[in-house]
């Protein structure tokens, strides 16, 4: 089944991720145009090919599929639903993709919202970081109706590689990718405490490394960032800012579904705590810098004077 | 390099790894003696082809190593070098394996204590389980003298498939254990919370499981133990007790180094409700059902009514 490629998608939010993804449906010979309130990122997009909008409605205008790739519930609110949002000048019967991170209960407004214009709502949150984004190979933990899925099914196609069909209603696809924020940040703090209590204890920390990842102490998240320890490396791949949004969501469903997450809140504290220390932009695996600093405990060094 | 059958070993303690051990050693052509409290457990060893000995001092007699499988360093110096004990019988020149998860400072004491007695110790707590136990295939977290290595090194190949020599002293292999039960620990307690949220939000639990075995959000022991929830099978492969000695000893270690635990501590208290709530034998995935009983959620049931 080849693209149809007389499809027009729009795109709000071209960021580490938004980027990648607007460049893959590009790729795959989509119609695609996008907006960011960085005119330097709606720029990078123009110079991959794509059409470079002026606003979220610009980049809305007469889509089949509107593609949400912005930071929280409020700000796809505000692209989708707010004066020239994006909403009212889509195609009537056309699909939104909604990738935000949120509470379920913001996917199902959103959704509400959508339905109330004659529109489809996909809660669409992803995984799979920057890296996949580009090369259109993400995770989508996807809920919606029959005919969201069939309306986003060319965009879907042109920027994963799993799509995970959770369920019939929007929110969905929020409480998996919520499950996996919660485990996902608290691995990050945990590698963080076990790395830099590893310091202190005078072990070799790339020997350490090479044993945990070995043993039944491994996380995908202490494969994937404690490198950035012991490289010194700190530059944001993903965001310490990510986690205190995230948790912050845990905490929040948490709250209202009286249910405790101790884990999740007190990693959540160590986040807080590392954004507290003016780190916040920097990378997740700078919990490891606050806790070091901390206790006065030596981490490994960049390499080079340079930085 | 053939194994020596000229050389003599002794072992104490033949629980769910210390048995699998001994058997391992016998397969691989040892003299093997072994001892236990329970009479049972030597019996079994006995039925495998080992020689049944009747006291630690009787499985040590004339051994060049011993190997000590108990449950904690407590229980460590006095089958070694308590009235009755393992050390005085040995070889002059022998070597101490001690596999015991314990703080390093106590590893050093007992170290010192064999090293008193012209022994040579090495310090080799074990990660794998019993299934790798039975296979001798374990991994070893070891460190001593050469003298030590040289001395254990039948017993390790007989034993274990990965043997990382991790320093020339004792306490090390001990710290090494220590980081990875932090990590095992927190992550366990992890999968429990995530699982028993994901069942509130009203989530399809083997979805859940596919999902997240998938993503950023997994972890060894994700994988490991979520099947136990997920099969309501409590069966204790291992027990919440091992958990509440465990992160036990990480805050020891961490209240003497003066280093915060956060994610430890949290976990340790999850373990200790579960213990309090009459689950401490139990598998360690209980941590799930005392939140769950907690929060009024519904884990999924034993498929048969036999249970």
């Amino acid at each position: 089944m080849g693209t149809d490629t007389s499809l027009r998608i729009g795109i709000v939010g071209l960021g580490s991720m938004g980027l990648g993804m607007a460049q893959s449906m590009v790729a795959a010979g989509l119609q695609v145009g996008g907006f960011d309130t960085s005119h330097a990122a709606v720029e990078a997009f123009g110079a991959g090919g794509g059409r470079m909008a002026t606003s979220a409605r610009d980049a809305a205008e007469a889509a089949d599929i509107v593609v949400v790739v912005v930071v929280n519930a409020a700000q796809s609110e505000v692209v989708l639903f707010g004066e020239g949002g994006a909403a009212r000048a889509m195609r009537p019967g056309g699909t939104i993709l909604c990738c935000a991170t949120m509470a379920p209960d913001h996917a199902r407004r959103l959704a509400g919202q959508a339905e109330a214009l004659g529109l489809h709502y996909l809660d669409a949150p992803v995984s799979g970081g920057t890296a996949k984004a580009a090369t259109g190979e993400l995770t989508f933990m996807a809920s919606g109706t029959r005919e969201a899925f069939a309306g986003a099914r060319a965009a879907l196609d042109a920027m994963g590689s799993t799509v995970y069909e959770l369920g019939d209603e929007a929110g969905i696809g929020a409480s998996f990718k919520m499950v996996n924020q919660l485990l996902a940040g608290v691995h990050i703090a945990a590698a963080c405490e076990a790395m830099t209590f590893a310091a202190r204890l005078g072990l070799d920390l790339r020997k350490v490394y090479e044993v945990i990842t070995a043993a039944a102490g491994n996380s995908w998240m202490f494969e994937n960032r404690v490198p950035h320890i012991l490289d010194a490396d700190y530059t944001p791949r993903s965001a310490i800012d990510i986690f205190t949004k995230d948790l912050g969501i845990v905490m929040d469903m948490g709250r209202s579904e009286k249910f405790p997450t101790q884990l999740a809140a007190t990693a959540l504290q160590m986040y807080l705590m590392t954004a507290a220390a003016g780190m916040g932009r920097d990378d997740d695996s700078s919990v490891a810098r606050m806790l070091a600093d901390i206790a006065g405990v030596d981490l490994p060094k960049p390499a080079s004077t340079e930085r």
